[in-house]
């Protein structure tokens, strides 16, 4: 069992948290502990042998916290998702090689595509495909049938996997830290559109890929995950993107298992990620 | 021995030029060639056994190439440079090392710092040292005291080994694609002041270093390096200082080597390199 | 169009080549070239902007190099593989899925499995499996089936996608320099069975993938590819296999696209590799 | 201050080793915890604000503690070294840099060489160095004058910074999880003498270096880290042995600067490192 807590730091939260451990004779497996001293802020990751009542734990923890501390207990782990695209295979198919075969950590509940693009590719692995277009609507109207058709599902978080259209903050205020995008660069190089053109133009001889939580402010939201792979003179703009579309699908890849395990936290525009 | 060509592209370079060397009875030991298709450029780099006449050769080269193209046939490889220096000692003590055991593929004329914290490293390593302060003085007197004293040695190029002093456009112009500059950040992310606290305030994954030759644009010259290193939550903006002074170190270190070796062409605002 | 040469070396080779290409005013796009000095070999890969006709091409090049050059201009750049696999998903489920989508480079022929674990998914993708169990028969019979069901079809290369099963000398020599291989370590670090829990015991700070061409020294064939990651004290020996199927799965990737490009040429025990 | 704690695992240490902190007011800065479940074994570091008796502090967590408990509480961090070089540069070069501007985390007693090579680049740092050759004497003569010289300095860790002799396990009993030596390969591959040789012959992609604690066994002592880089068919030998110089360098720098942090636990064959 995984428990997660994020507070207001004080002296003494360790040893009034491993006290109620120690207390209710639970082994603890691994223990992560940060304190943000900017931010006076304290992150913790406990792994725990077992327990037969999470809910129980939560309420002993929260005696001897402060009582606004965020405090989760989680005995079911699998997490589930709705995820959108574009046109772009390369993220979806990995995400869903992973699903069937059971090793993604999170249960696809459907995919959702601005295009009919990947429907063959879902329909393969039996996950339901859903077609909502962005032509002759406006965006108000779009992202209507987007949040309508997404909230018919159950779910803990919604992954953008290339989805090439940018949300309203009017749509991402709904799902507050619960929508994660890839991002084509590593950002804050080459915010917004075209990232490889730019790179290409710019001669660089690194590009990479960044894996973020959405907030309003486009590519602008807390980092998860980021890589890169060295390219060349060699490479055009268009081998720039063929090269980073690997990259892409790996920080992806890497970003949700961190989220799905219960690794990242988000205090204002930045993570802590207990790898 | 190497040679390094670079002009306009036309059909039957490769073949006019290893031609000549067929003719001379040339033994060939590696050849690197790219066309810039967009630019319509030639980049070739050979690398002969031997040929006891350069000047006579690249002779023979100009006939068979367009009259502009650009050849060097360089039987002298070592270089000679001058660095300026601020008071941070990391990239010049590894280039003093490196020069001091003859691996650096260059010799060390001087050292100018606009301190003086680094005359004393000099003085062990008994390389000349010149402190031209800028203070007290405007940028225009400042950079005429550096011209000067530079131009008392014979150079091929000068490094900024954490030089912090912005350079002018004036200045810059007299040493056209012989300026190279260690900036700390994966450029272009984080250009200008600072990159550390910004990168640490954008709460980025990973941190970097590029080295470029410098031009009338700040940060914005070509690329020859670039790396980086993987930074999380607990690094504060000083400790991503401390990190990613090993990998500017680095990336100098490797740019100094890939320039000295005329692994390097530049056009415009890129940088071909043959590695 | 891809030309590739592999011949001894001898002054003048690169100058007869390109001659041949000037005359026929072919435009070189990208040419790449080496020279093993230690066994006196040349190696070239030539990327033209095109030829109507690749056997009189090879024919005008075999006219200027020596008698026994190996030399291929190949106009129909899609190689055939077939794949062998045991259990494990990563590596296959990568495959098909640039296999359906036409960015592989190669097309997949079939699957073949001594398990009938993935034949699902090889359905999912149309693609045809046949599992041959290597069960209650002799290596020998098990071999011939395996050869009998490959002969069904054409192909240019095998890949052991995760193929746990060891080939005899008798089976790869008949496939010399066909058979690719995934290997689970950074060879030659943990040769044979159980690289990762060797590596978990040893406790190494890095783990890693390799893929090569199979020959009849287990583990000892020419490299391609190889990939690492950092791991550390809190992986098990579990973790780190788990780990490592992202990197097996991304060099052997890497491997696959390098040889269907052309890229990769073999020697004796070793590969030049123009990337 | 920095408290490291090793024992044997059992319910309540991490309760009862930061009940003692709470009691005490001290503020934890961060805290790192792993429980070698193969083993039964438990490490921490923790890192606090400050206080003023370490003595008092140990025999406070001594009580809570198993009786065979590990612990410091060390108020003094900066550790003494006395280095073993024999002709190569790159490495103490390093180390002599970063003593000189107090960035080492330790300081250098006194560097002794088999040859005199390093004298010079040791005087003009002014560090002590002494010149004990092996020749025209047995090992065991050999080391004794080691010895003796070694034990007229006070000091915490033996670097062997490219020290080409094998010490024999007579010496290295006498400096238990003391002496720390650079090895010029990702071990356990091309174990033993000429790593690059084989490294070459083996035709690999990468080649790397490895930090670890010398033991009785050799090149299998306790890795403290481990690094590689990318080498292809272009690099000779000593290719890759130039190339490689820069990684033993950044390797050993990074294991003695984790090392000097207390942030390597020693325990049977590995080590635990809290990065």
């Amino acid at each position: 069992m995984i428990i997660v807590i994020q507070c207001k730091d004080q002296v003494g939260l360790v040893a009034a948290i491993s006290g109620v451990l120690a207390e209710q004779k639970i082994n603890i497996i691994s223990m992560r502990e940060h304190v943000d001293k900017v931010e006076n802020r304290f992150f913790m990751r406990v792994e725990i042998e077992s327990h037969n009542n999470a809910t129980a734990l939560e309420a002993m923890l929260q005696k001897v916290l402060p009582p606004d501390a965020f405090i989760k207990a989680d005995p079911t782990p699998e997490k589930k998702i709705v995820i959108l695209v574009t046109k772009e295979y390369h993220c979806l198919g990995d995400i869903l090689l992973r699903n069937h075969f059971q090793t993604l950590g999170a249960a696809v509940q459907c995919v959702i595509g601005n295009h009919d693009t990947l429907e063959n590719i879902c329909n393969r692995f039996g996950i339901a495909f859903h077609c909502i277009s962005h032509e002759a609507k406006d965006k108000h109207a779009f992202e209507e049938e987007l949040r309508n058709t997404i909230n018919n599902y159950s779910f803990d978080y919604i992954v953008l996997a290339k989805f090439m259209r940018i949300l309203s903050p009017d749509f991402v205020e709904h799902f507050p830290t619960q929508i994660i995008n890839i991002h084509h660069s590593f950002l804050p190089a080459f915010i917004g559109a075209n990232p490889y053109r730019k790179a290409f133009e710019r001669g660089v001889k690194l590009i990479g890929a960044t894996a973020h939580f959405v907030t309003n402010d486009l590519d602008e939201g807390p980092i998860i995950a980021q890589q890169i792979i060295p390219v060349n003179h060699s490479f055009t703009a268009n081998g720039m993107m063929k090269a980073g579309k690997d990259i892409e699908t790996a920080v992806l890849a890497k970003a949700l298992q961190l989220v799905f395990d219960d690794r990242v936290f988000v205090y204002k525009n930045k993570t802590v990620v207990f790898e």
